[in-house]
């Protein structure tokens, strides 16, 4: 069966095509700029070769039209029929706390989906939109939604409360959510199999290091802690986020400046992080090429940014009474051999050891510590997509 | 000699009088609701009974002489004359990153203190009314200052730095400076001598657990983290304080509520912490009454609360690289034996093992780890006072 995965934003809608016998890609591109001057798709061929293709795009059904004809196109087309596409899996940003797990979309699950674009103001509507044009296009077709949200729902109550008043969680579900749950879920029960030990009984943290990043502690297969919490700004420091503030720093700075929220906001989420300290850029390829240089504020923000990681891996390694494997995805995690060894090179009290060699490696599952690291390090590219697949397919069989 | 120390709030003024030849104490109390009906100075008589005077008191000046007729009463004071008192310290909540040590006070001192009144406006206008006032009263006698902060300004740019737009550090001081610093000082000076270990070397971890709470990591005798920032806010759940939380759910909660930063601090620091999740108290001995009778909002509020410390002590013994004491004081640390326990329960594979019988002590110095734990585990009470006396000795020595 072939399956199609949107994962669709304000101005953008990102797609894949998976056969799912051979989990081959069949298909994949991106639209930007919808409803912005210069709307066009991006795909990739078969051979690797992009190509471009500009056309006014107002709205995210007009969208989906333009990646199925794209799909079906005589010259670079992957199926002859939309007719072949068997189900189509959404990235959701939010499920709030009524998804621990992905599901059929149904008129119940988009109101449900609705009621949680408050938490997931600028992902959820979006999201909706995708969905929406899809059942006009091919109502037919089943959809299936796969929360970012959803693999963090078994936090216990200590990790996922904050400590303000009880009463804000109750009315505004004011909680720790986490995100990146499709990639943290993916790579946890990779590493498993790669590594070839159970679910069960391991602690490991994985730690999604990219443009955004997150951290997770997973003890028995489950999500005991996150590091990302109502919104994607808290935890580590990231490529224009902030990551952890002291609270009455964020109310201060809004005295002095004069900020409302949504003005703190924009800076705290697109001005901050490495943009901020760094400034020529939020690029982790850039700081790193300029640090190795010996730019004075690239290795500041390198050592910030590195020194987050080490101590979440030491308070997620308390929070489960130890760890056995600690795995880098994402971006940065897969590729950049200097963060994972910035990270790690602290913990050799925890039984960490990182070969030099092995750790050169990039975009590849391999393990990156001796053999005799008590502590498993791992990297394990990530691929979320195929998840959403994956998930897609499992609820259609159960359907049946 | 005999020293005054002055721990003056914006309502309230604490003194104790010590005998520095014998570190003993012959005077201490305090004066409350300056400027508020019912004002009062409640001291403690040296055969430990408590006294209390009401008087209106209308402002600090009056305040201090008060405690300056009460230290000279010829019924319970302690002194003949006000000439027996050789100097004054002043606990002072924030010097900014103007000082990291104790300073005889002076007019250039005075102005750097207010200028940092911007970062403590509620404590350092405070301070420096018993400042004026003991300059009026005892022209001759001279005054040391003795920041709250001071001990943790040997912090490394990466702990100390939040990752906002690097400007608003320049430009406001925006950053992490930790405050029960004289606590943290005094603590891990007095755990090396009780341990008869070497400051240079050790890697320890102090837990300062009371109404307001902080830790800090102490490596080489020098502070290299702590759970505070710009703002007593930061870090650990307390008694009425949110410690950590997303930087997004403040802003959330502040367009939700239509809140002024004034009125989110105010539930973030008076409303949150234990008060708002067990809501009867926020005082730690009802809590562990209540959660030891099984009450549900108890048993969450200190789960978050141990929890939380425990995520702490991880994160800083890989900020150490290691960990060779963990130390707990305050009013929590030195006298709840459950809270110890949970915090450092999960740490056995750190290498830390209390010792259950030993744990249960309270509030005096005692090794509560079992003789085999890795991670020496210790109970020093606090002394800030006597930390700001010898502090004022010190000064007043090197002066002449």
């Amino acid at each position: 069966m072939k399956i199609l995965v949107l994962n669709c934003g304000s101005s953008s809608i990102k797609y894949k095509l998976f056969d799912m016998t051979t989990k081959a890609i069949l298909a994949q591109g991106g639209l930007e700029k919808i409803n912005l001057p210069g709307s066009f798709l991006k795909i990739t061929l078969p051979n690797g070769e992009k190509k471009i293709i500009e056309r006014d795009i107002e709205e995210h059904t007009a969208g989906v039209q333009f990646i199925f004809e794209t799909l079906t196109h005589p010259e670079y087309g992957a199926v002859k029929s939309l007719d072949e596409i068997g189900a189509v899996g959404h990235r959701v940003l939010h499920g709030g706390t009524k998804f621990s797990g992905s599901v059929l979309i149904t008129d119940a699950v988009i109101a449900a989906v609705e009621e949680c674009c408050d938490l997931g103001p600028l992902h959820n509507p979006a999201n909706l939109k995708g969905i929406y044009a899809v059942q006009k296009l091919l109502p037919n077709v089943p959809q299936i939604a796969v929360f970012d949200t959803a693999f963090h729902q078994t936090m216990p109550e200590k990790a996922y409360l904050y400590a303000i008043p009880y009463e804000y969680y109750e009315k505004y579900g004011i909680r720790r959510y986490g995100f990146h749950g499709t990639s943290h879920r993916y790579v946890s029960k990779r590493v498993c199999e790669f590594l070839n030990i159970p679910a069960e009984g391991s602690r490991i943290i994985t730690c999604h290091i990219g443009n955004g990043g997150s951290i997770a502690a997973i003890k028995d297969g489950k999500c005991v802690d996150t590091t990302m919490g109502l919104t994607p700004l808290e935890g580590l420091m990231m490529g224009t986020r902030s990551g952890d503030i002291d609270g009455g720093a964020i109310l201060y700075l809004m005295k002095k400046e004069g900020l409302t929220p949504d003005e703190m906001s924009n800076i705290l989420n697109k001005k901050s992080g490495v943009l901020g300290i760094f400034h020529r850029s939020s690029d982790m390829r850039e700081l790193e090429a300029a640090a190795a240089k010996g730019e004075a504020e690239a290795k500041r923000a390198e050592a910030m940014y590195f020194y987050r990681i080490t101590k979440y891996i030491g308070a997620y390694a308390a929070a489960m009474g130890g760890v056995d494997v600690i795995l880098f995805t994402g971006g940065v995690g897969e590729n950049q051999a200097t963060a994972r060894w910035a990270a790690c090179e602290p913990l050799e009290f925890l039984g960490v050891k990182i070969d030099p060699e092995r750790n050169k490696v990039r975009g590849e599952e391999a393990i990156i510590s001796t053999d005799d690291s008590k502590v498993k390090v791992v990297v394990i590219p990530t691929d979320e997509e195929l998840m959403i697949a994956t998930d897609t397919m499992e609820i259609l069989k159960n359907q049946k």
